[in-house]
């Protein structure tokens, strides 16, 4: 549950003095990332606050100073005020901050910087099903694609589809008909022998976890391709898998109700290989 | 500016102890209304609230009970505290309010209404030029398209885009290359005589101020067509127009830099028919 204490801006606060006015609330205007903390330590924070400053200068963000430091002061003195966080998700949220009215951006920026620690069980987190949403399509030319922010609700809508059709996860395609990703995971499949997953060129996020399993292959020489994934193909696939900073590497055991077949080494190994991370 | 008091959940608040867990702020999973203020009265507000209650059931947020009247007692009480509503914008807020971490519904419901009212100057507006922006398309079968929702962040990019350009607002274009909106505005054009705007089904927001010019245009019997524009088509239009609730009609001088016509008899009858709403 978020309603542990957090930190807004350089103070912890059990309730935060949110202003109303910030376009976060208001506008979805904003970034975040969430960070897997285990045995007390964030997983691959780095590379995490890397992409939220590569989408803060893409889309005119002001980044807080000391942006680092500050959120290693925030993770501290919530890990203190919370007391347990052995197992934990880290978010991360920059806003743009008050402002006048209207979509226009401000002329002086003045981000909020907010940071919260929730104990969090990864292995509690059933990621064993997933529908194809045929809706809320992704567009490959979207400039917001490679960026992870609060305007949240299509995904939030895609995941609702996906519990009413049965399942725990939602699966995306592209406006072209090509699956993508999933609802705030990237996706894998391994076919003929290769692991395949699709190219960024077609509008999925740039996952933190992705890019550590593309590293993680690379190094072994596994078989890699960067690829579109046809629809028709999953039937194929001797293995369908999700990356997340949050679950790390899940198999999928069922899309659309099919089974996939029931052993994942290529998941499994990968899934080991994240739990190694120091 | 949103730097007054404002109305949560039955409180009048000058700085309002929003919870950083509500979903609004973490996922941009609300919705909302801008409704003009004239002469210290809302215009057309039944018509905003009940879209606001079609998006609510569409994407099951819980409606607050006595929903109307608490909105009526907000605005009464803002009214009040603010000491000038003659020309004002009142936004109406509904999130889902605060939950568990994660995309997923919370289990029981516990929407946040949040209303704000603003001095507001519709003639302090400029909306002359509009710069025809690619990137950010619509998609038409987009199932959140008929949906004023709080995940704004792609609004705020393409009126960043159009100013960066040098225009006051974006007109997008759906994936399918035709013209359907501006960020936040709906799109008219007069072609050969017949007052054209695109129809719902191309992905665009189904504008109260839309719906009252459509009406408006019906009742005195004029030509009005709900299809597709082309983007070669604004060449040849005597005129093009933005209907909105805040700004009402407005004609626009200047699209990607080519004037149009300089008479515009068509918007500025509608833009008085607007002004004559009691």
């Amino acid at each position: 549950m978020n309603s542990g204490p957090l930190w807004l801006n350089g103070d912890l606060h059990a309730q935060p003095p949110l202003l109303a006015s910030d376009r976060g609330l208001l506008l979805g205007d904003g970034l975040f990332e969430t960070v897997l903390v285990r045995y007390g330590a964030p997983v691959l924070l780095p590379e995490h606050l890397q992409r939220m400053r590569n989408s803060a200068l893409a889309l005119d963000f002001a980044i807080p100073g000391s942006f680092d430091e500050q959120i290693a002061e925030a993770f501290d003195a919530l890990r203190v005020a919370t007391g347990d966080s052995a197992s934990a998700a880290l978010r991360v949220t920059l806003t743009r901050g008050p402002g006048p009215r209207g979509i226009g951006l401000p002329e002086e920026a003045n981000p909020s910087l907010l940071v919260q620690l929730d104990s969090f069980d990864p292995t509690a987190v059933s990621v064993d099903s997933a529908a194809i949403i045929d809706a809320l399509r992704l567009d490959p030319l979207d400039p917001l694609a490679p960026h992870k922010t609060t305007s949240a609700l299509r995904w939030v809508a895609a995941r609702q589809a996906a519990r009413v059709a049965g399942a725990d996860v939602a699966l995306l395609r592209t406006i072209d008909g090509d699956l993508a990703e999933a609802d705030f995971a990237n996706l894998f499949a391994v076919i003929d022998g290769r692991v395949v997953t699709p190219p960024l060129e077609r509008g999925v996020l740039p996952g933190v976890t992705r890019a550590f399993v593309l590293r993680t292959l690379r190094d072994e020489e596994e078989l890699v391709e960067e690829r579109p994934i046809r629809s028709a193909e999953v039937d194929g696939a001797s293995e369908l898998f999700l990356t997340s900073s949050l679950v790390g590497v899940r198999a999928l055991r069922l899309v659309d109700g099919r089974p996939l077949p029931p052993a994942s080494p290529v998941a499994e190994a990968l899934a080991a290989a994240y739990a190694r991370i120091p």
